[in-house]
């Protein structure tokens, strides 16, 4: 029997009746506004989307959502930094309200993500791979023995956290340097500091920059754009190694808004990976792009309800 | 019933029987001589014991051998880096002819101190715990929600590999300079570049220098040994919030031959993990060092072969 699958972002919610055989029925996309109660929108449209498959008389098992933060599975709050007052947003018992007695469950957009590709993209048949996800933050989806690695206290997977270096700034973390952010932030650090540079950035104001920005002017070869991306190019590299050292993955799979763009960097990112890694785990993993792009959380949110219904 | 246990390192078996109770029975430690197949010690050291407790009418149900490297579960084979010739070894089928039908259990000795800790000591009723193995090289025992972490090929927990930059060396990885073999080596580097240094170590040749020569010095407040002890709780604590960051855990604990002398640095390796992992799980963390010291080798392979049997 389907299920409703929900992926919230910070700026929009997309939704969809997902079939078990991985089909994506009724897909809706919703931009969110900021003055709205983000809780009352998903509400709203699972309520819609309830109502739209009662009149077309496809039944609905459950319901999955996928969230741009934390779910605390012990509270059944959400965490979600890019959405205004969810530090612990009570949105099990506010969905809940709508769905009745169907089943529901929500997981983090990381553990959702490495999901949807498990069960329809890159991680295809695999028991052990990484969903690197790269967007205006940097968080991990990890799948070990087949099993979604959680943590105890559901906040595994942080690895925007992860120690880094470079040459631009001195000591950060990986998603100062190498998140969507974290690109636009270093590159307006280098239009202070790099007084002969002219290029096409130089007419951006540094508080306004944005790593799509950054992406276009790497298109002209630009060498402020040059210079940021390579530096990312080497954590990306590294923070792949180290996740191999770690796990000894099948795949490590760089997806997110980042992944996009930087897609075509993936080869020369391996090459640094291969500097790095544990040199037989190296030989054992494949580095890819997301299959599933935009969609990853969507199958993975249907997949998450599919599975807990079996 | 009680089983045996063996703890192969790279210079010395240790053997005891172990019983469901986490008593250590009958325990020996025999010196390996490099000329000798440490293989066969271990066949006879088994079949010795075997014949001992039959004597003695203590029955035994199974096997636990932990090893010094990778097991490699499906070729059913061990690699070793300090066991001259065990790059792919058969020690199941060698071990196998001297316990017959007794189960035999082969496992990492990075898996099996994490197994003894959390059976015995310092990760006693934890789900989620991190044994960092520090001595001649660098290895993690990882639990995860109440499972070893493993791998897709066994060779999960390689966090020597792990990428570290440090103001002696530059751009490498953990092993290289923090494990007791790197805190040897960049002492010797350091006694090569700093010319006007004239303490104890200067008396040392950097090839033969060791990580005790090291923490010997430390004690006399040698400058030096200050420098490169210094550097290593700066990784072993960045590496520490890096696997927090990751896992969620709750407990890092060191252990190895290196903690031991440097178990006096933990609070400061705690205070360096502070400044670097994620914070909400830096609170659910605690640092400490191993409770059996070296005897987790021995517990972990005990439990390995009576959990086994459960």
């Amino acid at each position: 029997m389907p299920v409703i699958a929900a992926d919230l972002g910070g700026t929009k919610l997309a939704l969809a009746v997902v079939t078990a055989q991985a089909e994506l029925l009724l897909q809706k996309e919703i931009l969110l506004n900021k003055e709205t109660d983000a809780g009352d929108t998903v509400c709203n449209a699972i309520a819609g989307l309830l109502e739209e498959t009662a009149s077309l008389n496809i039944p609905v098992a459950g319901v999955g959502i996928c969230v741009p933060g934390i779910y605390r599975r012990s509270e059944k709050t959400v965490w979600a930094p890019n959405i205004p007052g969810w530090d612990n947003y009570p949105l099990y018992n506010k969905i809940k309200a709508v769905t009745g007695r169907r089943p529901l469950y929500i997981e983090s957009d990381r553990s959702c993500y490495i999901m949807g590709e498990q069960w329809q993209g890159a991680a295809k048949g695999c028991t052990d791979a990484i969903y690197l996800a790269i967007g205006t933050g940097i968080g991990a989806g990890i799948l070990s023995e087949g099993r979604i690695l959680k943590g105890a206290n559901d906040i595994a997977g942080a690895v925007g956290w992860l120690t880094a270096e470079g040459p631009v700034h001195g000591s950060s973390n990986l998603e100062a340097f190498a998140s969507g952010e974290g690109i636009a932030r270093t590159a307006g650090e280098l239009l202070a500091t790099e007084n002969t540079y002219t290029g096409a950035l130089r007419e951006k104001s540094p508080d306004t920059l944005t790593a799509h920005d950054v992406f276009a002017a790497y298109e002209n070869n630009d060498a402020l754009a040059r210079k940021v991306l390579a530096q990312s190019i080497v954590l990306w590299g590294k923070a792949a190694a180290n996740l191999i050292s770690i796990f000894n993955p099948q795949k490590i799979i760089f997806g997110g808004g980042v992944f996009g763009p930087a897609i075509r960097f993936i080869p020369a990112i391996a090459d640094e990976t291969k500097k790095w890694a544990q040199p037989v785990s190296m030989q054992q993993v494949s580095i890819e792009a997301s299959a599933l792009g935009k969609a990853a959380g969507l199958y993975g949110a249907g997949l998450l309800a599919l599975q807990s219904l079996d």
